[in-house]
This record gives C-alpha cells, sequence and structure tokens, in this order.
C-alpha cells in the first residue's frame, strides 16, 4: 500500500510510525489479552498511557509541572469557546478577543452568549484575517478577565509570532490562545501563557480530545457556581479522569507525541514544517501571480497554506487533478474557498515538495 | 493470543471481530492509503461510516427516521448531566428525577447547578439504590420539563423492566432515560421515550462518543440562549457534523454495530444477555449464602451483576485468584466495594460460564 498524500485541515494524517505501533498492539496490548481501548480507565495498564501522554504533553510544550495542569478533555475548541468563559466570566467583567480568522470570531460568538447568560461583556480587541494586528492597534481592557488569541487560524491562515514583527499580543491580564491547528508544530514561550488549548486532531492525534494547559492559579481562580463538569479544576484535581476519558484517543496522542519526540521534538518539527511550508509558498510567489495567497508575509502560516488561482473552475481543475496525484484535502475550507494545504507535523516533507512541484507544472499549463 | 475474559464496567469488552475489522484496515481504509481516522470528517469516504453507523443506531433500537434524531456527542453521561437541563430547563419550571443509584445522583446533582444559574427547579420523586421504585410511590409533578431516570445503574446494578412487575416510570411529562449501561442490551420500546442517552463505552464502542436519541419536538423545544455548541438542535440540523466528532469512535460504533445486527441484533443480544447473567445469579442464590446479592430480584440488572462475600478480604482474595483465572474487572466500584461482574454484549458467555464455575469452586473452598 502507498500512503497517500494527506494535507487535510483536520482529522489529518498521523505519522505512520504511531499508526503502525497502534495496529501492532491492537488486539493484545502489552500482553494483557485485551485492547487498550478494552481496559478500564482506572487499571493500571491503560494509567500508564494516560499519564505517559500527559507528561509528554508538558514536555514537548516546555511548561513546568507544578506550575501548570495538563487536562485531556472533550469536545474540542469549538466546546472550548463557551467553557472558558463559562469558568473565567465574572459579573461585570470584561475579557478581551483578539480575531485573526473564523474560529476567533466562533470563540467571540459563544463568549457573547456566555456574557448574557452569566454576566460579562465581551470587547473585540481587534478583527482581521489576512494579517495579525499590531500590538499597538489593540484595544485592551484594563482588567480583562483574560486576552483570548487563536495563534494559527486554520481556515485563514494566519498565524503569529513566526516572524518577529507579529508577535503574540501582551496584556497584563491573564493570556489564553486556541493553538489547536500549531501546538508542538513549532517553538514558542508557553511560559507566557496562562491558559493553552488545542483540539489534538491536526497535530497531535485523532480528533475527539482536547488539550488543556492551563497554570494552577487559573484552575484555582476558575468559578465553582457552573456544572462540576465544566469546572476545570474538577478534571486538574483528577489528572483528567472525572469521567470516563477518550482512552484510544489518548493512547494515540501518546504514540504520535513518542514519535515526535524521536524526530527531535519540538525544534525538530519546526524545522521541517518550516522548510515543508517554505517550499509551497515559494511556488506560490514563484508563479508569477498565477497562484496568490492573500496572507501578508508576516503572518503566513506554516501549517496552513492558503492560496488562490485566477478562478474559481481552475481551482476546481487544481483540486482535480491533484486528487488524481494522491494529493488529498486541498479543497479550501468551504466558507473561503480557494485552495488549503495543511502542512501539520506527520506531513511527510517528500509530499510538499510533491505538492510545489505539481504546483509549477499545473501553472505552466495553465498560466 | 487468548483473550482474556473482561468484566470490565466500561470502558468494556468489545466484539473481536469488530476489533479485528479495526486492524485489518487501520493504516488503509477502503484503498484509501489512509488510517479511517486521518480522513477529513467532511470527505465522502469518512461520511459513509458516520451514516451507516447514525443508522444502524435507529435501526437497532426501533425508532424512526421522521420522528427522532439520533446524535453524536462527546463528553460522556457526565456532560449529558448538565447539557439536558440547559436545554430543556425554563423559569419557574420544576423537573423530575427518579434516582435508582450513584448516576442518578449525579444527574441531580448538575441538574441543581443548571437550575440555580437558568432558572429550574430539581424534584427528586423517589430515590433507592436496591430496587427500582414503584409507579405509586413517585411524587411526580405536574407539568414537569421532563422526568428523568437510569434504566440500568451501573454501580448499583439496578435495572428497569426487566420484570414486569418493575416497568419504567410513565409521567405525562417527556420521558427522558440515561441508557448508558444497557442501551442495546435488550428490547425496549424505544417509543416511549422523549429522550435516550449513553456514553459508547459499554455496549456500543470504545469510550469518547455519547449517543442522543431525542424525538424532534425535543430539538425544538430546547432554549436557544445557550451557547450554540450545547444546543441539540446544532447537532440535529448538522448530522452531528457542526464541529469535528470523535470520527475514529463512530467507526468502531459502526464496526460494532454491524457486528451486533449479524448475530441477531437486540432480541439475540437479549437472550444472550439474559443467560449470561442468569448463570452468575444461579451461582450467587446457590451459594448457601457465601455469596449475596443486594438487589431485589425484580430490579436485579443483566449488565451488572454485583455482590458480596462475607467479609471485604475475602472480596479481595476473591478478585486476586479470578484475576490469576484472566478474569479481569471483577472488583466493585470504590464507592459500594463488593464484586461487579459487567456483562456487556460482547462479553462471551463462555466466560461467563467459567466465571460461575469459578465462584463455586471458590465458595466450595472458602465456604
Amino acid at each position: 500500500m502507498t500512503r497517500a498524500m494527506n494535507f487535510n485541515a483536520g482529522p489529518a494524517a498521523l505519522p505512520l510510525a504511531a499508526l503502525e505501533r497502534a495496529r501492532e498492539e491492537l488486539l493484545d496490548f502489552e500482553g494483557s489479552g485485551m485492547s487498550v481501548m478494552e481496559h478500564s480507565h482506572r487499571g493500571k495498564v491503560y494509567e500508564k498511557v494516560h499519564n505517559e501522554a500527559l507528561a509528554l504533553v508538558a514536555e514537548l510544550l516546555g511548561v513546568k509541572a507544578d506550575e501548570y495542569d495538563v487536562l485531556f478533555l472533550q469536545g474540542g475548541a469549538s466546546m472550548a469557546f463557551a467553557t472558558i468563559p463559562m469558568n473565567f466570566f465574572e459579573h461585570g467583567k470584561t475579557a478581551d478577543y483578539v480575531v485573526t480568522g473564523a474560529w476567533g470570531e466562533k470563540a467571540v460568538s459563544e463568549a457573547r452568549v456566555v456574557g448574557t447568560l452569566q454576566g460579562g461583556r465581551v470587547n473585540v480587541s481587534a478583527s482581521a484575517t489576512t494579517a495579525v494586528p499590531k500590538q499597538d492597534d489593540l484595544r485592551i481592557t484594563d482588567g480583562a478577565a483574560y486576552l483570548h488569541c487563536t495563534s494559527n487560524e486554520t481556515i485563514h491562515g494566519v498565524e503569529y509570532a513566526l516572524d518577529p514583527s507579529t508577535p503574540f499580543p501582551t496584556t497584563k491580564s491573564p493570556l489564553f490562545c486556541d493553538m489547536s491547528s500549531d501546538i508542538l508544530g513549532r517553538k514558542i514561550d508557553a511560559s507566557k501563557f496562562d491558559l493553552i488549548y488545542a483540539g489534538a486532531q491536526k497535530n497531535i492525534g485523532p480528533s475527539g480530545v482536547t488539550i488543556f494547559v492551563l497554570k494552577k492559579e487559573m484552575v484555582a481562580r476558575g468559578r465553582k457556581d457552573i456544572p462540576v463538569i465544566f469546572q476545570f479544576r474538577t478534571h486538574a484535581e483528577s489528572q483528567s479522569l472525572y469521567n470516563t476519558p477518550p482512552t484510544f484517543g489518548i493512547y494515540l496522542i501518546r504514540n504520535t507525541l513518542t514519535w515526535m519526540k524521536a524526530e527531535g521534538g519540538v525544534a525538530a518539527m519546526e524545522t521541517r514544517n518550516k522548510k515543508k511550508a517554505g517550499a509551497i509558498y515559494e511556488a506560490i510567489d514563484g508563479s508569477g501571480g498565477f497562484y496568490k495567497c492573500p496572507v501578508e508575509k508576516a503572518s503566513r502560516s506554516i501549517m496552513n497554506v492558503v492560496w488562490r488561482l485566477p478562478t474559481p473552475e481552475l481551482e476546481d481543475e487544481f483540486v482535480k487533478a491533484a486528487t488524481k496525484e494522491r494529493m488529498i484535502g486541498l479543497k479550501g475550507h468551504r466558507s473561503v474557498g480557494g485552495i488549503r494545504a495543511s502542512l501539520y507535523n506527520a506531513v511527510e516533507p517528500a509530499w510538499c515538495d510533491a505538492l510545489a512541484t505539481f504546483m509549477k507544472e499545473f501553472a505552466k499549463k495553465k498560466g
């Protein structure tokens, strides 16, 4: 079997080694005569996997165990858009949201609903979709409950802090960040953030697990008058075993992060990802205008490269021809159209080279 | 490899055929050169699996597609304890809860929190843990938002409606039921229920997927002023694709229910499960009082059989000796102690016979 060249935006390509390991032990995990997914989440066999996965997230992200809690939850970033304000909004408080694409907008929308229910106001500090805003342009609230940003916008291909001219926002309030699509895809200084969250289904594992990494003081600060299941303290106090976790997803995160560590960790991923994205951006910028990336250079994502062709018809043709070459998942998000190549950690450099070559040939034929 | 005899309460044994199918196609799903978990949740390959799984739930449960919506959500029953009152509590309304064990108690507890936040009151219609209450003993509220019950209490081993003398509660209000641990384990008249929900990790698949089956009129009735992610209509309108679903878990549900259907569906499961449980209850009742089941006969569960030995020390000894025979997961829930054998659909009849034999021999030696 030849692997397809998988550029899906998420669920996305997983490391072959992580999948092979899963296949190898799918029916008999460590000689137990059971699949890992048939083990009790409170048994020793699963517990070891669970704790290994939690520790790998902390280690690879570079946070200290005595300062941060790592949680494995469910519901994806879409649920976090609601549970974060539920935990941290208080009457009379405002939360700042810096919007750089569709996911930031969704986060604002859910926070507004929570604000109406619980008391609390949303301030949109800035809103853009082709570049991250400059610090000077942010409308920041004194004493905000938190400031929320999106490190990489999966649909719009806009990413923070890859270029020195586009740093993450700074604020005196706690800094929260949705890192769903670039967590562990490049080095960041995690200690600057008070709360980081990410759906697993891009860089870390399959869909169905959401990772939270938050300072212990934020855990303590969360509201206590909301349902227990939505309080982050519930899960921090029980090592994410308050209720049954998605055990097989967490097991696959363990496999994926073990692979990542063996490959050289986040630093190696960043080098690899920059090269991969570089090949695609070069094909775009070298096409004499046949391909156009709408994102300003300093904000261009290394995880989701988006571009347009001269017409929607040519874009359809491009996707069809690429699919024939077994390049999968290149259609842009239905809300914005165009083309998108997602280049998460498990996407092979050779696939990106093949895509860049294909782009050049397609442009030559049709340009 | 010999399979362990897995009596875990959940995550639990899965059908070997479902696991073997997963292993067979783990790296290359239907010739796509990708694992099913690497496919986009919006692509045709996954969509077929998703729709097949939804249709199998409806078919096996016996609900009509024009009357009920089937949803695949996340968070388990523990999250449903909060989202159900969030959707259906209104100011001034009361919801009735019939408690027959620990899970019903948790549902009450979360509903009370939601009631305080949103307006709404919880009425405990009855509370028991060794038998389901009689209809005449229920304190039922006129015009309640709904009545909530738990068809089978996983920890306490108390199940409704296996005996004609212990029918489900009846009420003029909408009838809601947590069926986490016995859904599709036996025939029920699903049309009596307005909302059914269940964590998948017992009878249906791995952990990480929650199934909701609710009448379309309940979907329409849900509150619109709560976060979009928690509104059941959001997921009903998008065929559970509003946000990224736990695709691999849903795929395994597909495999599990396909096996179940091939084995003869729910009727065959019920026959099998009654025989399995019968063998264990016979070993208990025939032990001359060495083993004692605290549950009244008419309320005894066919999914979770619980019993005590004369002393906690003997119980420890029992579990250790059983584990040596590769009988796994027999320790009772930490909150109640004792012994518990969970006998979900995928638990082999031969394992139950082996357990019954083991019980008789243990009683002979130690009794």
